[in-house]
């Protein structure tokens, strides 16, 4: 079996900076993931290594873990040798250390020793950091290791950290973007192979496959559960029941993660059959000038939620165009009109994860101390992102249109928005489905630069790709 | 977003079953599975329930649970209903009183008010019987509702409870052969386009991607990780990145998991160009000799651990014909000799666990109250499956023969087994790798069927394949 990794120093180096930005302060623990059961224990879904773990240690193998000692400056990395049955049924591996040299750490400890090692810390007065935990089995170990119980695990997640690991994972290396240009160029070929292979009569699981098939191929996976529907209004549905009727647009959102587990984070919506409907036609430019506005305005400085906003106001002019909304569009973003067609944010940081980091807390990684994140207004509440944007920033562009029955008549019976929505004329569009176009960014020094190879987006290239 | 479901009273049938199994003796606790976080919480692997909830209440959906009150009959669904923002992200569902209509369930509750359930039920004296969990996330819910510590937990479980589910599941009905025949069927397909796809120079993934592929176009998934690889010595290698070269073989496990969830388990072993070696061919031979063997044995009152050491012996005459083993075949396989080339068991249970129920604890499920599971007897202690077959089991038939050097070197220096294998023979096909056939079988009242449509495995059927 071969490891896939960045060169040590590339680990060497971030754990300097991280030590570095913490100062002397205790102990800092990483925890690596586990397998997951399925429907027993050891059938297991892919495994899936915890992102800060690969950032700061690399190695992709379950039941490590590895603890900094930001006083003395010691490293080790904690983990178990195999034994001549996992040999037979699993194959050989590098030894712990073997593996622990890779990534520039001369130490190995069994992985039983944790509990001690945290349990001495934590008697002679040091800190232990760690960072929000969100598998249940790392939440087990962690509560036993602090020798707390699982409700009061909350408490020993240290702030400091997570914001040290946000600071450097948030601006992305050359080397990293890099990779993260492999998962757009595969996840382009993904969406190519879907969109061809869309015609009427067909399920929405054969285009799934699909996806399935190029990723894998390409020694990649699916870094998030495929959206690709007929309904697209549904913003994260993964059924693939429906047969696909010509008339009908497909959505769908769908990004590679690839070997070295950055990933890539696309959305098209194209029609079923060879054409747009006229109907169809115009909500779609309405979303793609609404993108198009967003994207010019992508420069380090520039604060994302004023591009979110002014998005939502290009949404609304075009809508009104249509009919759909009237009034006064600035008005109409202000009171939160919009959300009746665009009910979640404009974007999200991208990185090893599709939401970058949302472990750690989207309130530190799409926020700052000054600029909070709204929790409780529909719309803004859902925008994962609102920071000035910095150069090194990696993140997506994703404006769309959702006609959602259920909200249309909640809204409506709550006589909600009425100087600004055209609801008998928005009724008329109850079976649309919905819209979404989506590209990634990276932010430069004076502007941004697309992610990847080019994906078509216009009405025209959209149709010549089914054609 | 549709259910896929069987016809109501099935499920009533099966809990009426259960409860005259149980007899008057308090409550059953069936828990539901949850998603599963894969690098943070909101992004989760494809949802697998629990199999004995889906067999006795069918529902295919997250955080659910049941209760079936053994003295009054009472059955009660709990669950928590959409809120609009679950409509707008993830669409529309049935309430939680429309699923449990759906299976003959009249009462439904909130899913929090489980824990008053189980504390009363405890308070009263009552008995309220679990079976053994397997994931964290209820192991962590059990221990509360149950007031007690995470190590503690197994002490709760009924092995009452966990006997009488066994009893029922491992005889499958028609109906569950119909579903396992649709799985096997496209996992004969998924293995047909394996194969064709091999070729020398492409990376083993790439038959990875063809197999899900095929899986999820036809509305199902892979049960179980892929097997495809290019050393297939190693049981459950899931690593893929090896190139395939000419004048090897690739071993290929797979199975498909359907809508229902049952799940077909096969495997072949092919060469990369076109044709076998003599070499491969002389091996492949003794392997399909063994598994037929097997075969031929299976019928009700047969015990599996008989056909197990047969089709060991069967492997013994066999690698003496070719020289990679001597002396006494009977012999040779009451000591042991024969786990140099099949270290594990020659099949299992499938149902819609791939190794069914493994959950619930191998020595009931493949082993009786007399005829208990050896724990310790190297390839013993790896037969999944021992007690005498009875009509309704489906199970495995999948001898091999696996060349793992580590094991070599380790046996030798040991001088184990000296005067039953040739060593030195042995040693030159250090580099073999590993052939392993398997297919899936109903034990039927006068002895057996072959589950789905027949797959080649004859070595001219394989090559045909390839040509």
């Amino acid at each position: 079996m071969k490891l896939d990794l960045f060169d040590k120093y590339i680990y060497i180096g971030r754990r300097h900076q991280l030590k570095q930005n913490m100062g002397q302060d205790g102990l800092i623990l990483l925890l690596g993931n586990e397998d997951s059961s399925m429907n027993y224990k050891d059938n297991t879904y892919l495994f899936r290594q915890d992102s800060s773990f690969l950032y700061y240690f690399g190695l992709d193998v379950p039941v490590l873990a590895a603890i900094i000692d930001t006083d003395s400056g010691e490293e080790v990395i904690f983990g178990n040798e195999l034994t001549i049955d996992d040999i037979v049924w699993t194959g050989t591996l590098p030894t712990v250390s073997e593996m622990a040299s890779m990534v520039g750490v001369d130490k190995t400890k069994p992985y039983a020793d944790i509990a001690r090692y945290v349990h001495k810390a934590l008697t002679d007065g040091r800190k232990v950091h760690i960072l929000p935990p969100y598998r249940p089995e790392n939440k087990i170990k962690l509560a036993e290791w602090f020798n707390t119980s699982l409700n009061d695990l909350a408490d020993h997640v240290s702030l400091k950290l997570t914001k040290a690991v946000i600071a450097q994972r948030v601006i992305k290396s050359p080397l990293e973007v890099a990779e993260m240009e492999k998962a757009v160029n595969i996840s382009v070929d993904m969406m190519q192979a879907v969109i061809k292979h869309t015609r009427p009569g067909i399920k929405e699981y054969e285009l799934v496959a699909k996806a399935h098939e190029v990723a894998i191929a390409n020694d990649a996976r699916l870094g998030y559960p495929a959206i690709i529907t007929t309904h697209g209004q549904t913003l994260h549905t993964h059924y693939y029941g429906n047969t696909l009727q010509e008339g009908r647009m497909v959505l769908s959102d769908i990004g590679a993660e690839n070997a070295m587990h950055y990933g890539g984070d696309l959305t098209r919506t194209f029609p079923v059959g060879k054409t747009f409907t006229q109907e169809q036609k115009e909500l779609y430019e309405v979303v793609l000038n609404s993108m198009d506005h967003a994207i010019g305005m992508l420069k380090p400085g520039t604060r994302y939620k004023d591009i979110h906003l002014a998005a939502c106001q290009k949404l609304v002019e075009g809508l009104k165009q249509v009919g759909l909304m009237k009034g006064d569009a600035a008005e109409a973003v202000a009171a939160g009109a919009h959300t009746m067609f665009f009910q979640c944010g404009l974007g999200h940081m991208l990185g090893m994860d599709t939401h970058d980091m949302e472990d750690l807390g989207e309130q530190y990684v799409g926020y700052t101390d000054k600029l909070k994140k709204e929790t409780s207004i529909f719309g803004l509440k859902s925008l994962r992102l609102g920071r000035e944007l910095q150069a090194g920033f990696v993140l997506t562009i994703e404006p769309g249109i959702y006609i959602i029955p259920e909200l249309i008549d909640r809204l409506q019976a709550e006589k909600m928005y009425t100087e600004f929505i055209n609801y008998d004329m928005l009724n008329t569009y109850r079976d649309f489905g919905g819209i979404r176009i989506e590209d990634n960014f990276l932010i430069t020094d004076d502007g941004y630069q697309l992610l990847g190879k080019y994906l078509p987006k216009s009405l025209k290239e959209i149709e010549a790709l089914k054609n």
